[in-house]
């Protein structure tokens, strides 16, 4: 059975492991951080693989960021990886074949083949964290697109408040569904809405009020909370409405963060309303932490 | 060389003709108005079909409507067929094959297969009509779904400004992007921005501006048409850049009446600063008023 070196590369944590055929982690799980700088973090990509090369068939990068169409490489720059990044061509790292995925589109692949949509062929894995990603799974394909950047669902435009994104464009499903964008409602409500007067949080500066002091409101049945944390549903059901709609999906995974703190069966029952096409099942991810080192390793052996 | 007798069944008119395997038309094309009784429409297809039904070798339906995964029978009932419609059984028509496919998706495959989007296996054809339809080609093949139903691109959210759509659900792209969505939007400013006073049509009631209305009032400069048309290009815009940020598609094919009415290069430009993925070209349909008809065809050849 093959084994593959798997590198979860991410703006902030570094994660390796050899994975085999099957899915399955059969060595520790190696942990850093992500150098702030290229000669660095290519030097710790060079050191893990040295490590593992001599009994490994392979190794599969998850990575933040658009992956060109041969897999060889990050096509675009992305803020939150060290300034050159998108020159590095990955194959160079390694004696042995190399090849590497964006991260959302491995983790939807780890939930399509060993998690929550296992055997489920036309399937989506949103992850709700810090941003919004997504992996598109088509008739059991991953949809790659021309270039191989498609799947960047949290740029879709779903509001017309004129909210700007961290991309500097207004109205991204992002800007609204991501923890980031719990936290801009907060701020929006609390500066708008007498709600806030009688919330627990009202001495608080709006713009220090976290997802978590939210979620704690909801849970403690403060209105101000509760009426946030229902516009960033609300918000969050129009994105998968629209993609219920185009896809006609047996699914959407649920990933990320964010994802804990929603109740995937009234969100179903909402989406299933709200669409024209048949009914969508909506569900927590499965395959785990390290769902993007397993679907790196998968789609390797795939490929 | 196979050749197959394709009928298009709108809501008010249905065409036919015999198509063969390279799309070319190759008989006269027949135009009837579609009844608007089940018993009068299953009587007028069985009339065509025994008419043609020794000379070719399959019939090929271009259909309003959701059609099911087996390309046999629409699933959902369409407001703008007649009731029962759903229940018909379309194989039954006919003693030899007979292929089913939505109208939206026939018209995609037309484009991709001998009209703009020839030889782009990555391309989705957006229909501006009275209404708005999609039909997405992934990789070389129709996306259709778990069910067939995919690609109702005009039920995707993009706004949140509550305009009701005709469907009953609220912000549908559908209800902006329209000849439908253009006429609404016409009333809204009329009724609500002082522009109007000055417009050349400040004499008529809003209800009764129409889409050559604010056609015209662009040609003429008139203020109020200028801005109506400007919002409702905003609009499809905002549905245009979803799509293409998901897919990262190579083209995106307008067809419809209200085509005629862009300028693709203008549309394109903007698209492509809104994106995140590489630049997507838009043009326009170039498979002609029968692309329903011979998309139809080619993908009853296919499969």
């Amino acid at each position: 059975m093959k084994k593959i070196l798997a590198i979860d590369a991410g703006g902030t944590k570094l994660t390796c492991a050899v994975i085999n055929e099957n899915g399955e982690i059969i060595s520790d799980v190696e942990k850093y951080s992500t150098p702030k700088n290229i000669d660095d973090l290519i030097k710790l990509f060079k050191e893990i693989i040295n490590k593992y090369e001599d009994n490994i068939d392979m190794t599969a990068f998850a990575t933040a960021g658009a992956v060109n169409i041969d897999n060889t490489k990050v096509d675009s720059s992305t803020p939150n990886m060290p300034k050159g990044y998108n020159q590095l061509d990955f194959t160079s790292l390694s004696k042995k074949r190399v090849f590497v995925e964006n991260d959302a589109n491995c983790a939807a692949w780890a939930e399509y083949k060993i998690g929550a949509a296992k055997g489920e062929k036309n399937t989506i894995t949103i992850t709700l964290g810090t941003g919004v990603g997504g992996g598109f799974i088509v008739d059991g394909k991953l949809l790659r697109g021309k270039s191989g950047r498609a799947g960047e669902v949290g740029s879709i435009k779903i509001n017309s408040k004129g909210r700007v994104c961290t991309c500097g464009r207004k109205d991204c499903f992002e800007s609204y569904a991501s923890g980031t964008g719990l936290k801009m409602t907060a701020e929006e409500v609390a500066q708008s809405d007498e709600v806030f007067t009688k919330s627990i949080f009202n001495s608080k500066n709006p713009k220090d009020i976290t997802t978590y002091d939210i979620i704690e409101g909801v849970n403690k049945n403060d209105e101000y909370s509760k009426k946030v944390f229902n516009i960033w549903k609300e918000d969050l059901i129009k994105g998968l409405v629209s993609i219920t709609n185009i896809f006609d999906t047996e699914s959407i995974i649920i990933s990320g963060g964010m994802g804990k703190f929603i109740n995937t069966d009234e969100i179903e029952t909402i989406v299933n309303n709200e669409t024209v096409v048949s009914p969508v099942k909506i569900k927590l991810a499965k395959a785990g932490n390290y769902s993007g080192m397993i679907g790196a390793a998968l789609l390797a052996c795939q490929k």
